[in-house]
């Protein structure tokens, strides 16, 4: 069984999508049990429309809900302890869930997490890790959006979380890392992305294979099965990518919709056109996953329908069924071991 | 007449490619009178099959041309005064040309036309510019990869330079623009970015108008004008975008040929279709703007066909006939009066 815990709250529509989206996730996966924690006015009658769920879940009430344009910093002040957001994390710090998911506000709900949960041993800041539709199938990118600016040693720190995922995700033994860059030549690029190459290549992870640096045009391509950047970069990649997607999802629509023949076309390749919707359906591919904390956190898009809050609680579902804390515990663990010197002061 | 020096040499295919670009650029805009430097050797026999290019062009035959892989460092010390990439920069600087195209090497041919031009007056750092694509026509982006990093004032010239190529490149007359960030809300972002943003808002510049942060996905929307970032950020935002687009474009035609439902409605809907594939075409929108030297200089993709050279061609001579060098050289005379102290020591 793994024990989900739901912040009902979160996202653009709230329990009005979130409940749906628990429905279809327990439907598809019955060993799951959620642990919900929302207001009980607003979520009851939602509640009442899917009796499956209900039964398969314990729901808490809140005293408040954390908005989607709240500051992380006043979030943290308002809702620690009692918001919905806040208890959905406590619910895995105190073991009563296995994984986090929440669709709301991310400053807010990365500010939470840190707070509730702490970092990691080694790991000096969290990452969140986006899962990357490529034409081979698909990559980790982190970080998309925690922080801004990753020295070397941090930039390491995300190769090892982000190989852990893709070990606990795709079913490879030494999953692939690329450094993103401006340029696959060795005397391109930012410094700290230099050392962080220098470093990966000299610490020589079993658990991981360093592919050196690949651009932003090895993203879509799957180049490499995790890519590793710092949170500007990365959130500025993620959002080009989204991007890029709508506009020509729209010279599509566009251009089917312009002559007669093309419409005549288009009813003929509907059942093309209905998978390649499909493949660019950011719903399918949704849910940011929190690294480097002392439990897993799931973020939602905000603007997730029903499937797209499904998908993040299966990407949950994934992680923690797959043990991903414990694969990057032990990773960091066996990398630092190494590093330290035997017998020397810190190994004490 | 637009004078045009242009590299034969550069590229993936050299002279092959480079001289029917020329062709075709010419017979679309039959005021072009080019300046060649190339091989002789290599150049004459492909010269041979465009008389009519012959007749508007001066060959000068060079001693050496760059390879695409050598070092910028490299490049300069070997192709110093004697290179087809050199020379058709230095055309530009005696005044024989308006304006250079190359497809050589990025970093080299930068190297090169900020040794042979020098930056402008007031500008620390020359920005490479691209013209995006958009689903509102086209906006520009800079910096996408001429300098990793930038620092407020920096961006602040982007800012300026960019408004003066939308100027000289739309026909508008006070362009927006945008800091590409991270979020939307003030407090969030890279500490050059929003200060960057002070500046801006404080200056209050006649010549553009300043529409705060844009995110990834904004880009594509056509928000603004122009979007100013840093090179290695803008660097990656422009591959991932190129990436997202040849992606989809696979995806497109597995999905059209998968069923013979599908290949029917593909025939039908056939000059949709190529009306698509005209819009995500990279050679449609080739040619980076080098910005901030004394002269014009543009780099053409070192993969592009005859369409992306002829395509990189007219972007040259769009700048050297609306004037840039000049429209930029008057937006920071005029920023930069306004912002010295009146009788002040530097105004001297």
């Amino acid at each position: 069984m793994i024990r989900i815990s739901l912040d009902l709250m979160g996202g653009d529509f709230g329990p009005q999508v979130v409940i749906p989206g628990a429905a279809k996730a327990l439907d598809r996966h019955p060993d799951i049990s959620f642990v919900f924690y929302g207001l009980k006015e607003q979520c009851d009658p939602v509640l009442a429309k899917f009796p499956k769920l209900k039964e398969k879940s314990v729901f808490h009430d809140c005293e408040l809900a954390v908005s989607m344009s709240e500051k992380p910093s006043q979030a943290l002040r308002r809702g620690r302890y009692i918001s919905t957001m806040w208890r959905s994390i406590e619910a895995v710090k105190t073991g009563e869930a296995d994984v986090a998911v929440s669709a709301g506000n991310t400053g807010a709900l990365m500010a939470m997490a840190k707070f509730c949960l702490r970092t990691m041993a080694n790991i000096e800041r969290p990452a969140i890790a986006a899962i990357w539709p490529t034409l081979k199938g698909e990559s980790i990118v982190l970080d998309v959006g925690a922080t801004i600016g990753a020295d070397a040693q941090q930039l390491m720190d995300f190769a090892l979380m982000g190989g852990a995922m893709a070990r606990a995700l795709f079913e490879v033994e030494r999953p692939t890392v690329g450094l993103l860059n401006v340029g696959v030549e060795e005397m391109k690029g930012q410094e700290e992305v230099k050392e962080a190459g220098r470093l990966l290549r000299e610490a020589n992870i079993d658990s991981l294979e360093y592919s050196g640096f690949v651009e932003g045009n090895d993203l879509g391509k799957g180049t490499v099965d995790v890519v590793v950047t710092e949170g500007f970069s990365g959130n500025i990649a993620l959002k080009t990518a989204e991007g890029t997607a709508k506009q020509i999802g729209e010279y599509l629509r566009a251009a089917m919709s312009r002559t007669l023949l093309a419409r005549i076309g288009y009813l003929f390749a509907k059942s093309a056109f209905d998978m390649l919707r499909e493949k660019l359906d950011p719903s399918k591919v949704n849910g940011g996953v929190f690294l480097g904390l002392n439990g897993i956190v799931i973020k939602s898009h905000g603007g997730a329908n029903a499937e797209g809050i499904a998908a993040a609680i299966e990407v949950g579902y994934d992680m923690a069924k797959n043990g991903l804390n414990q694969k990057i515990e032990n990773d960091l663990k066996k990398y630092h071991a190494k590093r330290l010197p035997p017998m020397g002061p810190e190994a004490a």
